[in-house]
């Protein structure tokens, strides 16, 4: 139908080109989360992290991460983007907070903060998910992987983060006190 | 048995006597825990104050609130107090994260905060705890009431609360993004 | 000059009327900041409120608010508004950590949140700035006025604030210790 | 005279004796602090840390920190121990917050937390606190090192802190995001 093709200009939703063309202008809010599964007292035991195929070909790690909507409220926004990131069975338990453990603030050129992006300046609330169920990760993501606290926190893993995140993957850890 | 009435002095445990000299001497560290009710993506929906008979036999309200044993963690010091006063089948979820939402410095004198107690010199951090199961308070507690946030905000309630606790309760709110 | 009609398309500044499409199809990234007068132990004393006369003429209250630029970081875009609302000798601290106490989210439509801007969907992430010099708001502002914590967290207070922001400013009190 | 030694039982201060007697039966509260230097938009640049002969002799680093005495609030231990520790000139700005950073809990004995401490069990209110002015420790420290966020985290300062506190060290570099 043709009506798919010409959106609504009030629709919220914008075309690839609008899209493109925005990025170089507003900075673009983004939601992500790091999946952690807890024991019993709460105690983050392990961390996921998403491994996948950047557009350069080889393989990085990364978190779940979405845009949000025109109309979506953050809560919205998280939630559809850990089921689109780790399926519809994971079970993730939103925060009571609204607060972020941290916001991270990503530039396309030489970054005055630890993170990048080539795309756009986009500023992230980040938030700490734990996940009950089973994660079955969709789209261009690869596999979630399971880390220790200990393994996350490490120089390997993050340098294999994309876009600086390793060091907002260290300061989920610091928020729920299992930093080493 | 006399060993129960002789405890060892690296037992950790205090005679009513030391207990009350201690009170003194020292400040007294607590856990508080507000009870609540999410929705599926996280919101707090109610929120949970325990009625009881204070020692001057009028009926006031509290939150969970206990203190923290020589050797214990603050999780198990929380667990063991939402256990106490709210049975074996509220099924707590404690935070992932070790940092309260504020800390309540209640004093026996003239308080430079907003908070008294004329036992002691506490210091309580005080979590947001959501609970998933069935409450059947113990102990000295009546009843668990449950509140929605705007009824828990109320002066009228704030005025029922032990020590001052109304600041604290609507500072638990305020913390979850639901204070009016 | 005609250069200052005919925007660079990358230059990250938006025309009106492109600003007023863009507020149709994405949320805007605002910060916010509820001015402060510390003591000597940093305890809060006083809070500031803006006031001001709104589209439809009547007097309102507000917080220092406004618009993430792109390319700029949060601590620019917070600065920048705090001089625009406060002047220049205000000397503003801001705080070391990036973690807002709070994020507003405004609806347009009937608000799902406690906020709400019949221009834009905007998330507003929202700090408590120290200010140690003097206060002279420029532009639209009339007037800042200094209330203490009890003066503004009231009801009367609150009923003035724009868009739903007395909940905000009772949330700042909250997170610096001093709502009642 | 003899009234120094005989203290009064009601006056919060223990004698040494007794404080060895409590440490053993109870939890101690304790405040530490992180000193930091910001920029004039609050960025954290240089972290302080104290060099100290440990009592077994060897060259170790650790944090401003102490006891919370009876009837003293966290905010007076706070100024009183950093200005124990950096001197009077240090002007401390203590955060508007009483929520800390983190709260590290030390135990004597195989420690179910990061920390330990094997005189007691303490649980310690971590805070950053920018300083303006001139340090000059005094007491058993030997010596202030402001290091840069980086060395700050590194590997071979984290094992240099006592107790664990280099985890302690990284979750304020965290809170204030500038962890690497």
């Amino acid at each position: 139908m043709a009506s798919t093709r010409t959106p609504d200009p009030d629709s919220g939703w914008l075309s690839d080109e609008e899209l493109a063309q925005v990025r170089r202008r507003l900075p673009i809010l983004y939601v992500e989360a790091v999946p952690v599964r807890v024991d019993g007292q709460g105690v983050v035991t392990e961390v996921g992290a998403l491994l996948r195929v950047n557009p350069a070909g080889s393989i990085t790690r990364t978190l779940v991460s979405g845009r949000v909507m025109y109309g979506e409220t953050l809560r919205d926004a998280l939630y559809r983007h850990l089921e689109k990131d780790l399926g519809p069975m994971a079970f993730p338990q939103l925060p009571a907070s609204p607060v972020p453990f941290s916001v991270a603030e990503y530039f396309p050129f030489p970054s005055p903060t630890r993170f990048d992006d080539d795309r756009q300046h986009a500023v992230a609330l980040a938030f700490v998910v734990p996940v009950t169920g089973t994660c079955d990760p969709r789209q261009d993501a690869l596999e979630l992987t399971w880390l220790t606290p200990e393994e996350a926190a490490s120089d390997r893993v993050s340098n294999e983060m994309e876009g600086g995140r390793g060091a907002l993957l260290r300061t989920a850890l610091a928020s729920v006190g299992v930093l080493p």
